[in-house]
C-alpha cells in the first residue's frame, strides 16, 4: 500500500510508492525513453496493460482488443491504488493516509509514431473529451477530492514510454498547487468581487503583448511570471470554474487553441519537452465564481530548474512578451 | 535591468532575467557542464571573474591573484543586479520591482579537480565561514530582505561550471519557500508554544529510523515526507533561528556530519547529482522561536520530477526509513 504523508512545516503531501520502492542503484542510470522493442500501448497488446475504463472506438468492438481510436487504462505501476479504506493516522507529530487513489493512463492515439501535437483536431478533441469522460466517472467515488490530469512529453518532462499518453491522478487530498490557487483567486474575489482570471484575459487583451492566439471561446497568454520560458496559459474566454462544465462547441475550440498552441511552440523549439497540467475546480465543487479553469502548458527547456523548484525561486531568462512574439511570428507547417 | 514579477495568483516571484535573454534557438541543445578548457574559477583566471567580495588564503596576498583558498566573486552573469533603486511598479493587476539585488558565487577550492564532498573538513569549513560572512555583509544593505545559499552540484543538478562552487541570490523579497516555512512553523508554534523542528528532532531520537548520521551538536535526517528520494536535512539539535549566530566550534560540528551525509550519499549512489539550500531566518530578524535553520539536501534522481515540481504534488519512490538505512549502511572510504 503506497502512503501519503506531510510535511508537517509546510502542510506538502507527498506520495511514498513503496510498491515502485528503488534501491540505491536503481538511480545510477538515468532513465531513457524506450525506443523501439515492445510497446505495451500500441494495437494488439490490449492484454498486457491492466483492463480498460474508457474506449472510444466504431462499436462493436470486444473490450481489450484492437480497433480502439483512444483508450483509457488503469496504470500498470500506480503512485496510488484503488482498493482500500482511507485511513488516516497520526505518527507522532507527523499525519500520514492510506496511498488510495487511481492513476490511469489515456492512450491518445492507436499509432505509435504520432504525436499529441500532431494529431488532426478530431482526434485530439477525443482526448480532450477522455478527461472529461474519466472526471465526471472518478467524481462519484466520495474518496476522491481531485483528478489530476496532466502529460510528459519528452524525456526531460519525464515520459517514459514513446508511445503519445497522458496520465491523471485521482487524489484523497487537495494538491498543494490548487489549494493556492483557490486560495489566492478567493482573496482577490473577496477584495474585488471579480474573479482575477476573467481580469487577466481583460488585461491580456488590451495590452496584446502576451497573447499567443485565441478564437471565439478560448485564448492562449504567456503569463506574466513565468516559471519556464515559453510557458503558456490556455483559458475559456466565458468564466467557469470546472472543466466538466465544458460543452462539445467549447471542446471544438479548444482543442484548435490548443492545437495551434503546441504547433507554434514546436515551430520555435522542435520536439521541446513540456507538461501540461489541467488546472479545474476540485470534484463536486458547486460552481465557484472565483475560480477559473485552465491548461497550463510548461516546456522544460532549463537545466536549472532543479533548484528553483525545489525552492520556489524561479529564474527566467525569456521574457513572456518576447515568449509570445515568438510563438505568433512562428511559421506553421 | 532583470524585472521581479509577481503571479497574481499564488503570489509567486519569478526573476525576467532580460539580461540573459534567451531567444528559441538558444534551447535547442541541451545545456551540458562545461569539461576541460578555459575555466574562469581557477587560479591564475582570477581576472576573468568581477573583482572578489571575500577571499580567504595567508597573507599577504594581492586581491584577484593567485594564493587563496577560497574565494567570493560576484556572478560573470547575474539573475540580479546590484546597481540601482527597488523602483516597485504595478502593470494594471500586475505587480512588479526593479530585479536588484546580488548574485555571488563561492568558488570552494583552487583545485579544478577537487569535489565539494572529498574536501578535507578544514577546508570545507572555510565554505561555511564564507557563507556566514556574505550573510553578515549583505545584511547591511537594507534592499535586501534575504540571502538564499545553495550548491548546483551535476549537470542534472544545474550546475553549468565542473570546477566546485556554491552560489547565494541576495533579493528584496521572501521567498516563497521561506514564507511558508516560517507561516507553517509559527502555525504550530502559536499552538504548542514549541518549535516545530525541535519536536521533529526529538521525535527522530525517539524513532531512530530516520536518522543518518549526528553529533553532538548537529543531526542528519531523511524527513518524513521528503519531495525526492535520498533527500537529507541537516539540523543544529539546539534551536537557533539563524545561520549567522553558529559560532566557531559548531561550524568544526557541522562541517563534519555534513561531510559525512555527502559521502554516504556518494558511496550508495556515486556521483548523485544534488542541489543543496540553506534555510535560515529572514535578513536582521531577530531571533525567532518558532523557527530553527538548517541545510535541505536534495538529490535529483529522477526525471518525473519536471511535472511533480510544478504541480507540488511529488511521487517519491524510496521511503525515507530505507533511504536513511542505506545511508547508514554506506561503507564510507
Amino acid at each position: 500500500m503506497p502512503e501519503l504523508r506531510k510535511d508537517p512545516v509546510l502542510g506538502r503531501w507527498i506520495i511514498i510508492s513503496k510498491e515502485r520502492g528503488k534501491r540505491p542503484t536503481d538511480f545510477i542510470v538515468e532513465p531513457t525513453v524506450a525506443r523501439g522493442g515492445f510497446c505495451p500501448l500500441c494495437p494488439g497488446n490490449e492484454k498486457t496493460t491492466p483492463s480498460e475504463v474508457l474506449r472510444y472506438g466504431a462499436p462493436p468492438q470486444a473490450a481489450n482488443s484492437p480497433g480502439w481510436n483512444l483508450r483509457v487504462v488503469p496504470n500498470k505501476y500506480p503512485a496510488l491504488i484503488i482498493e482500500g479504506n482511507l485511513d488516516k493516522a497520526g505518527e507522532g507529530l507527523y499525519d500520514k493516509m492510506n496511498g488510495i487513489g487511481a492513476h490511469e493512463v489515456i492512450i491518445e492515439t492507436p499509432n505509435h509514431e504520432e504525436s499529441f501535437t500532431c494529431l488532426p483536431l478530431d482526434r485530439m478533441a477525443q482526448v480532450f473529451f477522455a478527461f472529461r469522460d474519466r472526471l465526471i466517472d472518478l467524481a462519484h467515488d466520495p474518496r476522491f477530492r481531485y483528478v489530476m490530469v496532466f502529460k510528459n512529453f519528452g524525456r526531460a518532462a519525464g515520459a517514459s514510454l514513446e508511445h503519445s499518453h497522458s496520465q491523471l491522478v485521482a487524489l484523497p487530498i487537495l494538491p498543494r498547487m490548487i489549494v493556492s490557487e483557490l486560495e489566492g483567486s478567493r482573496a482577490y474575489y473577496s477584495y474585488k468581487e471579480r474573479c482575477i482570471f476573467c481580469d487577466i484575459i481583460n488585461q491580456e487583451h488590451r495590452d496584446k503583448t502576451r497573447i499567443v492566439c485565441e478564437n471565439e471561446r478560448f485564448i492562449v497568454i504567456t503569463p506574466f511570471a513565468p516559471r519556464s520560458p515559453f510557458e503558456m496559459w490556455i483559458l475559456p474566454t466565458q468564466h467557469a470554474s470546472s472543466y466538466t462544465s465544458t460543452d462539445d462547441r467549447s471542446f471544438e475550440m479548444l482543442t484548435s487553441v490548443f492545437s495551434e498552441a503546441l504547433r507554434r511552440l514546436d515551430a520555435c523549439i522542435p520536439n521541446a519537452p513540456y507538461n501540461f497540467v489541467l488546472h479545474t475546480a476540485p470534484l463536486r465543487s458547486e460552481p465557484l465564481e472565483h475560480f477559473h479553469w485552465h491548461f497550463e502548458i510548461v516546456p522544460k527547456l532549463t537545466q536549472i530548474a532543479g533548484f528553483e523548484w525545489g525552492s520556489g525561486f524561479y529564474i527566467n531568462p525569456t521574457p513572456p512578451e518576447d515568449a509570445a512574439r515568438y510563438l505568433r511570428e512562428a511559421a506553421l507547417k
